[in-house]
């Protein structure tokens, strides 16, 4: 039983293929019976046109789902990278413990970088944007990086009195740069692998994140180099290709999925379900969720 | 420049290998720089006594403290396991992405479980202690799950007016239990992957944290079971062996180690600089720091 009970702690989507924990005779309400209760308009399709397909060597997949209405420049930038197969043929480069999963051109530093295309080189920081995006769904639970957090489209959002930003939790992409604010076209991308790294909210450019596939990026052998990066090239994982799910048969991995609404009845519900555990094995709930604990639940389409 | 500089964001103790972000004539105090200042008596050495040194197959090695301030009976237990070599043998079990990896005995569900030996079965919950635990070394962040956190002997702390506990941060372990909260006598061990699930404090007994070879525990193939298990046998790393540190020669791969005492001037010196970043790359520092996100540098003792 100890192995079972643990597991009914967890965090994890996996929880949705758990079996309730056993209750008393009015059962608690877990994050699986909140899904299997919840109405099919409470879930959305993805947007094909802006969630691209990253296939790595042996055949992972990754599908990341790209956020337009925070970086609808770099999304851009990178949509047309995709567009263009910018990316088959690149790497990952670095893998540093509880902290970021980062790809982009092995000869990237060097005086032979390969060729952008038609993409640009250059695009204007998007680090935050005014705070009149909506829906915000807002959580009442303090936050010690920014005065309110809640959910936007399904990605994790941090605002104060004039802007709204993306949240750098697990799974969230970005797009790295160099010193200069405006040198992140979105060429070189990383995610967020440990424990969120909040301190680079508003200082890098989010650009989305990854809604299936997110093992095959979590789990890969770190880089013994200085701050995770491979010291050989046989080392890195090849990315066999990235595309932009809109241009695959039926969307492709990406086709299949649908994600929970972030302003749906049920996602309200699985939030104080998390927040305050009610089965037998939790003595005391925490009566508090941290923006980066919150799911994000993507399923298959039935 | 931009993999060297995103790089320059990192959380990892691999920072300390990284030279110092090009800043202005009065260059900024970064993590490495403080370590390369700081005095030795400013580190201590691991307690080899309550210190585990566990070996996984293919000779990856992990070293994990325990912590027998808020955890006596607990470590007691464990040690008296690895005592009598309790662990060879068994394996790990379990690893959920962004939860946890954990370790066991593949028989322990079946009614032929490992002998525990002179070890007990039933141990009382260590789920949290009072809270005269010093020294409290408290950060002035706030957190949303406890009223104050901080450090006690190099381990991140949560207390409210009653009582102390351990924080479920990053690479901290704790000992598996089911519904009764005195069923985990510490035969089954996990450890933090993912974000911080601070929901399990005071819900579960955390045991100790790992000091050194995370990325062996962290890296590994996810479990594709529900909620993170193995489905086939084959596919669970073999533990060869777990050994208190100081029944090795010189306390093994523990002996080399040292630890920067949260007490000290400069880990404070860290937390400032973690909590306000001020290298060129980072244009808003967050002028906050979560307790999870805060370092505990470990280094092999020169």
């Amino acid at each position: 039983m100890r192995i079972a009970l643990i597991a009914a702690a967890t965090l994890s989507l996996a929880a949705c293929a758990s079996t309730p924990t056993p209750g008393d005779s009015i059962a608690p309400r877990t994050m699986s019976d909140i899904i299997a209760a919840s109405d099919a308009s409470e879930w959305r399709a993805l947007d094909l046109e802006s969630t691209l397909v990253m296939t790595l060597a042996g055949g992972r997949t990754v599908v990341i789902e790209l956020n337009p209405v925070f970086a609808p420049k770099t999304t851009a930038n990178i949509l047309a990278m995709a567009r263009e197969n910018y990316f088959d043929g690149l790497a990952i480069l670095r893998v540093q413990d509880n902290f970021v999963t980062q790809w982009g051109d092995p000869n990237g530093e060097t005086d032979q970088p390969k060729s952008l295309g038609s993409a640009s080189a250059k695009i204007p920081a998007e680090f935050s944007r005014d705070r009149a995006v909506a829906p915000f769904v807002r959580l009442p639970d303090r936050d010690g990086f920014a005065p309110e957090v809640g959910f936007v489209g399904g990605f994790p959002v941090a605002r104060n009195r004039d802007a709204a930003w993306l949240a750098h939790c697990y799974g969230m992409v970005g797009a790295g740069r160099n010193n200069d604010p405006d040198s992140g076209p979105g060429s070189e991308l990383y995610v967020v692998i440990g424990h969120a790294p909040r301190q680079l909210d508003r200082n890098i450019t989010l650009v989305g994140r990854v809604v299936q596939g997110m093992e095959h990026l979590s789990s890969l052998p770190r880089g013994t180099g200085p701050l995770g990066f491979y010291e050989q090239p046989a080392q890195r994982t090849a990315i066999e290709s990235v595309r932009i799910a809109a241009a695959l048969p039926e969307g492709g991995a990406a086709g299949k999925l649908e994600a929970l609404r972030t302003t749906s009845a049920s996602f309200i519900a699985i939030v104080e379900a998390r927040r305050n555990r009610r089965d037998d094995w939790y003595k005391t709930p925490a009566g508090h969720i941290d923006l980066c604990n919150v799911p994000l639940p993507v399923r298959v389409k039935s």
